[in-house]
């Protein structure tokens, strides 16, 4: 079946070397750890400058330009036939989470190395450059603050972001002057007029496309996050002697508020809530709860829906617990924006995407991605490869041959369209 | 308005020593602890059996018969003119909580001295003979058993009881033959033939009398409470890339099921139903919950509506996780059976109380008392008198003394009335 949907590329990539060396490479960079028994890749660590000088000689031997910045992050630059200077950029992260999977990262690296192993091999030789970035922080481990790889690249390194510090007290500006890579460090630095457009494969980390049945999905865009902490205050009663019409129960509040936000994020098929921890005080079993603290994290595709969203839910948990007499504690903590992909990329893509599965799938991404930071300068287009459960961020992260495959051709398909 | 409805005790109580007397002794005893800063009398300590040597002091003055017993309980019996030697008792707890109030148990025993002194004061002798008993374990802090003082009395220290142990690692048979009172010690030893019924005053420790702004309710029993561990277990799963309809969330799962659970009670006057405990893993604000736990604690006045109760519930809940893909775990912890107080003292008492204070209110005990072991083998009734907020187990907890005062009359008032 697979066979009968490739058109531009008839079987080549399934039958040969390409696809073969594109695992054997996820599975290398998976074994460069900084802890035995587990894959650990943080920010300018060690095991992460190995994995970059692996994917520099990888690219070195495709015929690229490499370089490594001194952010850890490294590059290779692919030139083009000539007819334009604007680079499609191409990109995903070395870095891992701690007891990591090899695939989040280091498969949309390793599949762009791979697509344009395909179009050599195919004899077509592309209009413009590619550049092909192995950024070195996306996960935010070491700093507890995600894209510093491709912030650096955007120019997005701020006083506020060279300011924070890691566990050992140090801030990136110290990090970045006296870690990593200085001999022969290059700045990598892009803008508006420097690329026509920045490309990124990467694992869905979901369970929509496994659901469906379907390997690949182009990104809409990624969700605009908010995360809240909130508190529902009641008073603490005695569980057995005060009747059910005189409680001020903080628990069932709670949890009707909870009830709330989930009802309202199934009424819109795009917006998630979740409450990922519940605690009560003074919590004895037969004690009425006086406190119950729960964190609420909400996403949407748009700024303002996720806004109003939250706004609806302040409103329908302040009515709970006016009804109920408790007191609540609407505590916004974080919000993200909202990062939407390029339409003429997704419309590309979704072409691309239909010719190698015979699928159109568009969804929008929960997660976070470098694409984030990208959009700062550039147009982003996304391509999500289906993941086993749609588990992540742990050891047994997985991705089928067949649909690694499809993502090296989609990918492949989109350079070799963009040289028209 | 208080002096209007004293019919049959014409203000000489509240006029009198006799309230003054009984406050002052509740203050005494409050400052009788083991532990400085705090009340506490737990099990055969030094301030329980301090506090018991005062209260056979005070027994002693009204001309009692004054006695131990090995278990730490103290008695004073005051004969009857002769007619029956059956003899009504009268009791409540010495020992405390830790960081207790002052009333919880003591105000049992100082307004059973009081009603004692006013029938004297008004020259009313007793047909019958009334024992009155300070227990030296309700709470049951020490142990982490309750009602060893009354379950003594009543002949209900089985080998199962016997042999629970401390923190220290001793077990109750090993103190009882080693601390307390040795020297002239007895053994109290009440059956159904020595006595004609068990009458005990305590605060409400609930705000239902608050609430009415009465001071007075007869017991119509103690509630039958059932503990439960419930569990309900679904997917841990990525809170921005999982959509609402493929989640199984066990943290909304279990909020259904609280909010069942509270809807259940709501439904009926005399059922309560209470999740103290609520606790999720993994618990991380970007996971939706695995699994969520939390405790129920189910009472109500009649065994067979509990066990009704529990099983609507049950069944509820299992529905509730069926449609949402998750696995309910339900785990009774503890089953105590309701206890229903003497419907010929429950009518008595309500006259009494009627001609004290002008109203008739029963009310249905949801902590327990030790009557609760005294049932086994009498009649028992039991006077509740109002608390402040329904506060109880803390050292706010404060009762009235207007209302300590309507407690006396009506317990004398029921004295006097079995006289006839």
């Amino acid at each position: 079946m697979h066979a009968m949907v490739i058109q531009h590329l008839p079987g080549k990539l399934m039958d040969g070397e390409i696809l073969r060396r594109a695992i054997e490479r996820i599975d290398e960079l998976g074994r460069i750890s900084d802890m035995p028994g587990e894959l650990r890749r943080t920010f300018l660590s060690k095991a992460n400058l190995a994995a970059g000088a692996c994917v520099m000689k990888w690219m070195g031997g495709l015929g690229m330009e490499v370089a490594h910045d001194a952010g850890g992050t490294v590059r290779g630059i692919l030139p083009g036939n000539g007819h334009t200077s604007r680079a499609i950029i191409i990109g995903s992260h070395l870095d891992t989470v701690i007891d990591a999977g090899k695939y989040d990262g280091a498969l949309g690296i390793i599949c762009a190395l791979a697509a344009l192993e395909l179009l050599r091999k195919e004899g077509c030789k592309l209009d413009y450059p590619v550049h092909l970035l192995g950024f070195s922080d996306e996960e935010g481990v070491r700093f507890q603050s995600a894209y510093l790889g491709s912030a650096g690249v955007a120019g997005l390194l701020g006083p506020d972001l060279l300011a924070v510090r890691d566990e050992a007290g140090k801030t990136l500006a110290e990090v970045l002057l006296t870690e990593g890579w200085k001999a022969g460090a290059e700045v990598f630095s892009y803008d508006e007029f420097s690329s026509s457009g920045y490309l990124e494969l990467h694992i869905e980390q979901g369970r929509v496309l496994e659901e469906a049945g379907e390997a690949i999905a182009i990104v809409s865009g990624i969700r605009g996050q908010a995360r809240l902490r909130v508190t529902v205050e009641g008073l603490a009663d005695h569980a057995g002697t005060t009747p059910m019409n005189l409680r001020r129960d903080a628990l069932t509040g709670a949890a009707e508020c909870v009830l709330m936000a989930e009802g309202l994020a199934r009424e819109s098929s795009a917006l998630v809530a979740t409450a990922g921890t519940f605690k009560v005080r003074p919590g004895a079993s037969n004690v009425i709860p006086q406190l119950a603290e729960f964190t609420l994290d909400v996403r949407h595709m748009e700024d303002g829906f996720l806004n109003d969203s939250l706004e609806r839910m302040r409103r329908n948990f302040t009515a709970i617990c006016e009804r109920r007499g408790l007191r609540l504690g609407w505590n916004p903590v974080q919000i993200n924006h909202a990062v939407n992909c390029d339409e003429r990329m997704i419309a590309e893509l979704l072409d691309c995407a239909e010719s190698v599965t015979g699928k159109r799938r568009l969804l929008g991404s929960g997660a976070g991605h470098d694409g984030v930071m990208m959009s700062k300068v550039m147009p982003v287009g996304m391509i999500f490869v289906r993941c086993r459960a749609g588990l992540s961020h742990h050891p047994d992260e997985h991705v089928e041959a067949d649909d690694i495959g499809k993502g090296i051709e989609v990918m492949a398909e989109f350079l070799k369209r963009r040289n028209a």
